[in-house]
């Protein structure tokens, strides 16, 4: 088995991290028809919230641990026994216990010491652990976290039962170099699975994510979107789409139904997905200017990497500012008009006087105007 | 001096690879209000666009050239002599020559050689360095380049007089710790400053660019808000951030009108600036479930990594679905009402419930509302 055979298992959030999001509310139906979406792509696992918030939180996830889907419904709580309690009364099949690991969450917000936080850990993964179900056993702000008790930490919790670690950037502070040193030094010291979930508040959650994943990690947490607290978490579609094209995994997900989940969560979140969303956004195979145009025109993998059809998009040529001829002689040709490169290069100008005071790119309808003013001018001068 | 004593170069391209994104143009006017707003912010060099496409084009690096910035103003050519002399004509102090160094470009697009490709490389950046400019020999889809080759390209684009080399992951099909490495051989290879210029296509722009300036690159290219082809460039705002409060540069950018530029390109690129971009997104700093909240009442630091000041944005506490009664009791408190835990797990029943409802978080009054009615029906009971 090469490095490459090994699963990456896709451990989806978007119910849980992605609706703590400041100001995100999803309703229960969409909560429902999130889960069954994801379940159709091939996530491994998804978490679908906290039972311990009570009323339609807990009916969601009980609705969703009912649906029968393949990925695993995973809950989340805090090293609590009344937290578990609650998750293990929605009937998930797996939890995710959380604490902080680092020395300021520990004292300035837990007001708590390591050694109690280390056995609040173990209790509660003990617990859960004779309960039957799965367990992820999460150090939050790990990254910000004295080594040496870290991996104490993730002892303690193996020992205990905890089926992986999540490890959690929890206000994304890692850069790529220096998590999979990290991750590299937690693999040799203990054996045990353990799940990337990193935030995105320098911009690096995907590359923190897929970096632990090289370095050994063996899940990685997204949400759709990149959903999630303060500037999201890694997101879904570039994970998966990096882990197979760029680092060669052979994920299973179907990739084509991350267009139409990202438009459903972007509207469920009220948050507009913007066209230049990495993987997913409308502009990621819209070509306008002259060169990349012409380069895509002759062969699209000049400027693009895998196909619109891949993330259920399409290519666009839009014809604008920074168009060049080959673009303009390709739009026409479309309407069966076939035209020299003289009279593109005489369309071209007008095309970028157009633009410039328009501010934005022409429709068809434009620039076939422009054609035509041309043509009739031209018929003009021979009368 | 040690690493860290290196200066890093921050080359913005928001008018150059920023406005030739399918769909955006910038009046003459907003690029130069976003060069002087890039100036007075500190950046070391600015592309200010492609001479050769002339018109309003040309007008607006012309005006740009005038200023008088502090930085150094850059306009971009292919390897060819006209453009070359049309940048001049602008009165620019440095130039970029740009040529595909891939075989797919040079054969599918180009309809070149690679020694074709080479020659006309070396043939412009001598007639441009014979001119007295500063160069920048850009190596297009580098990242898809047979690495001897780049090389033998590199090498030979120095001896020309090129003073530094742009790296471009056209694609941005780089992984940070492949990226890593192939820097550290270019280093070692050849002396010579090297500009990272990535592109965000899998999400990994940022951590491209910085990991590169790891393995010894002086440069980096970035754009405002990320903006550019396809899913954009590396981002202004996260890369100095990052360089500065991951990798420990001291980075003398004035970060704090960050918010101010990034709403100012969004508003004249047309594209939403969204709540929660990276380092200046309205939501970076905005806290509403409980236990983050709770914990950055008691010490920001533990959800926050920089002071919302020094990048020109204010931390908020919304009361939403996630709240919990740490974040009631202290915005009551901002309204002089003080009230214990018993009430506050009351209200935050109410706030729960309302909050699904409405499917957002709630406002300060309605929040009060909320209060005003228990409070109400305590002293009706009372009677």
């Amino acid at each position: 088995m090469t490095e490459k055979d090994r699963k990456i298992y896709i451990v989806d959030t978007t119910l849980r991290d992605g609706e703590q999001t400041a100001g995100v509310v999803f309703a229960n139906r969409e909560k429902i028809q999130i889960a069954k979406m994801l379940d159709e792509i091939g996530v491994d696992e998804i978490e679908a919230g906290t039972p311990v918030m009570g009323g339609d939180e807990k009916e969601a996830i009980t609705a969703i641990a009912k649906l029968g889907l393949n990925a695993r419904i995973m809950a989340w709580n805090r090293a609590v026994i009344k937290d578990i309690q609650e998750s293990l009364r929605c009937g998930v099949g797996a939890v995710a216990i959380s604490i902080a690991t680092s020395d300021m969450h520990i004292k300035d917000k837990l007001h708590s010491t390591r050694e109690e936080v280390l056995e609040k850990m173990v209790k509660a993964v003990e617990y859960a652990k004779k309960e039957g179900v799965y367990v992820s056993a999460n150090a939050e702000d790990a990254s910000r976290s004295d080594e040496e008790y870290l991996i104490q930490f993730i002892k303690a919790a193996k020992q205990a039962g905890a089926d992986r670690i999540r490890y959690c950037d929890t206000v994304g502070i890692m850069t790529p170099l220096e998590i999979y040193e990290r991750i590299k030094r937690i693999r040799q010291a203990v054996d045990i699975d353990i799940e990337m979930h990193t935030h995105d508040d320098f911009g690096m959650a995907t590359a923190n994510a897929i970096t632990g994943v090289s370095a050994g990690a063996t899940h990685v947490g997204v949400t759709v979107n990149g959903l999630g607290e303060r500037a999201g978490n890694a997101a879904l579609e570039e994970v998966v789409m990096a882990l197979k094209h760029l680092l060669g995994f052979d994920m299973k997900q179907n990739t084509r139904k991350f267009r139409e989940i990202c438009e459903y969560v972007a509207k469920a979140s009220g948050r507009d997905l913007p066209s230049w969303k990495a993987i997913v956004g409308t502009s990621i195979f819209t070509h306008e200017s002259g060169i990349h145009a012409d380069g895509a025109i002759k062969n699209p993998k000049t400027y693009e990497v895998f196909d619109p059809d891949d993330v259920g998009l399409t290519r666009r040529f839009v014809i604008g500012k920074h168009s060049g001829t080959a673009s303009i002689k390709k739009k026409l040709s479309e309407y069966n008009i076939n035209i020299d490169d003289g009279l593109a290069n005489i369309i071209l100008e007008s095309v970028r006087k157009t633009s410039v005071e328009l501010k934005r790119p022409l429709t068809d309808a434009e620039l076939l105007n422009l054609y035509y003013e041309h043509v009739n001018k031209d018929i003009e001068h021979a009368i």
